[in-house]
Formats: structure tokens, sequence, C-alpha cells
């Protein structure tokens, strides 16, 4: 199993629902994507400007069929274009 | 419910075992907590020196118990000293 942290900041003064709205569109097809277990965007408690998304995918072919995916390629360069950063992580569980 | 993303990134040629004999003590005494949903390390998959906590709190009143706990103010400012950087992020979901 795969977790994946993907923390945005946006651009100061983007309208915040501009960008969940796109975001909710890829949410829910990424909920229905195989090997998806969890894909849920949070805000930061102290800054509503960072918006992160935490994941959790069966494995890597799941993950890499979902880079691929047409919400992904199609949606994903436009929300970029609202935010001034993007850090993401591939993580495996330490036993 | 919170999320929190720790995002530990040790010094370099730290020893990432005695790093983890302490974490794995935060761990299992932070897992009987009342309130702590999830509470679990991650490596990051391109750099074994980054270290996640990736948490899930029943509440923020649990949270701040977990934050006054013994365990907490014992071991982590041990942790710290192994560690170039943390990076903490409080979070609630989107809907």
């Amino acid at each position: 199993m795969i977790r994946v942290v993907c923390k945005a900041k946006l651009i100061s003064g983007v309208n915040v629902e501009e960008y969940l709205i796109m975001a909710r569109e890829v949410i829910s097809k990424t909920r229905k994507e195989k090997g998806c277990i969890m894909y849920t965007l949070h805000e930061d408690i102290n800054d509503p400007t960072i918006l992160t998304m935490i994941e959790e995918w069966m494995d890597e072919e799941a993950l890499n069929q979902h880079n691929k995916s047409e919400h992904v390629l199609k949606i994903v360069p436009e929300l970029r274009k609202l935010r001034e950063s993007t850090e993401i992580n591939m993580y495996k569980e330490v036993k």
C-alpha cells in the first residue's frame, strides 16, 4: 500500500471556490478508480490557502494509472495555475 | 476529526535506526491514547531520510492532550535533535 501527501499552497488572492470546483471533479472521478482506497482533500486549520490531498493507493500500479487518467491530465494543470507551490511525497509505512 | 501530517527530514548521516527506536516508543504509547484513530509513521519512497507521521484524531481536545503527554514531552525533543527540519500541518477535511 502507498500513501501520497500532495500539499498545495494557493497563490495569494486566488478564488478558493474556483479551485475547489475543479478539485471536486478530480476527487469524484478518482474515487471510482481501481485501487484507490482514500483520496481526501484537506484545508490547513491555520491557513485556508494550504490545501492538501491525502491519498491511499492499493499499489504503485494503481497510482501510475491514476497519474495517466484523463481527469488528472486535463484538470491538474489547471489546478497548478492557481498554486504558488506543490509538494508531493509518496510513502510506505514504517513498521 | 482532525488529521495531522508531521514531516521530518533527518540530518544527513544520522543513524535512522536510532531515530526509529524512539519513534516506535512514541507510536506504541500514542496509539493507546483516547481519541487517537491513526498514528502511522511513513518513509518517503524516494528519500529514506524523510519520515512522516500521518495522524488522525477524534477532535482537537484529543490532540491537545497528546501534545501534553509524557512520551511526547520526553521523547519528541530527542527526535528533533536528529532532524534537519520539521513541518507540521493540522487539517480538516474539505467536503
